[in-house]
């Protein structure tokens, strides 16, 4: 098992991501049925380009935003330089996918994923992941969507999922509000094979004692490669079957204005506490390709909250909160009492 | 001249600006003829408290948001004892009123407000401003709310104008859109007496070269105070006028949309890049008040371009540029001849 890329790895990788950008575009947009994707490439003047395609105003996506990128430099931005000290001084080579799909009826949840690849001088490392945010709470979308990527992850080694699915949830938490985005997914981030599975990140919540707790973990660059093959080629088993579900389930005005207001923590978390968002808005990155993740409406309302034990209420108390979808018995029960499971 | 606060300092300007809520309150529901503010109190578990008062879905005002704040507490945050270093470990006292108002008819800009007061151990200051967020490009709105601010600025010191119309254009600045986030107006901070009008600021642009032109300017607590008062007051005579022009101008959905998007670009600010915004949700403040100033409504659309020499390009190319607005005769003739001066 050797812990150096392959001579081609930026080849490898870079056409692994644009091919989970096409796969993805080309049956979001049979899914969809009217909608399709715009596209637009784009050139970043210190290096590398990209290409934005987008969806708007389709039958089931009211917008949805597909990005890929492949981008080189002197000298990688100090806030990464300060996780991956060895990177100090080397030219530097970044390629990902990302996307984030806003869908019209508020039944089907919003959802995000993003892989990504880096290499700078003697270092390499592979990040991403992908999480699920409902505005109506049903358990069993919560229970699918961690199931089919959990499996993607045991594919390589059955202790990454339980290390990557609490870093998703301490990933995407919102500490103003208390929340979490939604009802997670996976998320993981300078993984180098190195050994330790928590690597580079310095909060030392749950996902870090688990990852202690397994001690060392050396993956080689090909099972980190099918690692993010894997987890890229769950998105759409893990969410097609979700919208397939709710899209036809019928809804008034209140739930609209309730996905809408739901859409603003959506705002809120990307602008305040995502990194890569702040990081590319700070830098000069592509603006228009950053902000696609917001949603192409949202709403804030002072002092909202919703009625004891209505939906909206069971949304923001069990569904973004951090839970064990997959194993809790006690949840499934209260889900089904209260008719939130299916 | 003294640079000691009176003794009765802080009841001072807590009752000034508490006065300044309840007179820009009763007035706001005057010219709105409909909506009611809706009150409510709070304790900080910290130290402290405040009053924020919301009106929304009037006839005029969608949402309008005056927060009255007076805390205190054992030391002072890093943002501030780095620009501040004598407050450090020293109790600290603040009282700020804000108002951030979304007016429904996209002829009427969108404005904001705040003047704060804060005291730490040895050292003191003032801090505050107004500007003006239009949807639509009418000169001589920007014309009036500048004249107005100028002149209560102009009541203190005939230099204070000439800094803090500047520091406005560089505080409310976009730097990811390379665009201001409307016209500006006034904007000053750690203002204590002690000499340089520029104190605490370490971006060195147009602002601080005038200040620097000017040189010492030592002002009197109570000509810092008197600056407040007058800007305070300056407030409803520089916005209400404009409340009046345009609130009859008929718009349609073209407008509404336009206005919608726009406010995409508050969002962006408050949430990226204004500091008292990401200070309070990264440090335990009362979410639902800082957020008061997000309007209710928000678009946003990838890849928008307004038609060239649209009133929507002319908003975009004009009027959220740093102008003169004041003073500049060619700008004067652009707008008559294109029909955006009255």
């Amino acid at each position: 098992m050797s812990n150096k890329p392959p001579l081609n790895s930026r080849e490898k990788t870079k056409s692994l991501l644009i091919k989970l950008q096409e796969k993805i575009c080309n049956n979001l947009e049979k899914i969809d049925g009217k909608g399709k994707f715009i596209e637009e490439t784009w050139l970043r003047p210190e290096g590398g380009g990209g290409k934005s395609r987008v969806l708007k105003h389709g039958n089931i996506f009211e917008q949805a935003g597909v990005n890929f990128s492949e981008v080189y430099g002197k000298e990688l931005p100090e806030s990464i330089i300060s996780q991956r000290p060895e990177a100090k001084g080397h030219d530097w080579f970044a390629t990902g996918t990302s996307l984030v799909l806003h869908p019209k009826n508020p039944y089907i949840p919003t959802v995000h994923l993003n892989y990504r690849y880096f290499e700078a001088g003697p270092v390499w490392w592979f990040g991403g992941g992908a999480d699920l945010t409902p505005y109506y709470p049903y358990l069993s979308d919560a229970i699918h969507f961690h199931q089919e990527h959990r499996k993607a992850c045991q594919k390589i080694d059955p202790n990454l999922h339980t290390v990557f699915k609490p870093w998703c949830d301490e990933y995407f938490y919102l500490k103003h509000r208390k929340e979490s985005r939604g009802i997670g997914g996976i998320f993981y981030d300078y993984q180098d094979g190195t050994g330790n599975l928590y690597k580079g990140n310095k909060k030392k919540g749950q996902a870090y004692e688990i990852s202690k707790s397994i001690g060392e973990l050396k993956l080689s660059w090909d099972s980190l490669f099918s690692l993010a093959e894997n987890c890229g080629n769950a998105f759409l088993p893990a969410y097609e079957p979700i919208i397939h579900k709710r899209m036809n389930q019928i809804y008034s005005e209140k739930e609209r204005e309730f996905q809408l207001y739901r859409r603003g923590r959506y705002v809120e978390f990307n602008l305040v506490w995502d990194r890569g968002t702040i990081f590319g808005l700070q830098t000069n990155g592509r603006t228009e390709s950053i902000l696609m993740s917001l949603p192409p409406l949202a709403r804030w309302e002072y002092g909202f909250k919703a009625k004891d034990n209505s939906r909206e209420d069971l949304l923001t108390k069990i569904f973004t909160k951090p839970q064990d979808w997959l194993n809790d018995k006690d949840l499934e029960q209260y889900c089904k009492e209260r008719n939130i499971f299916e």
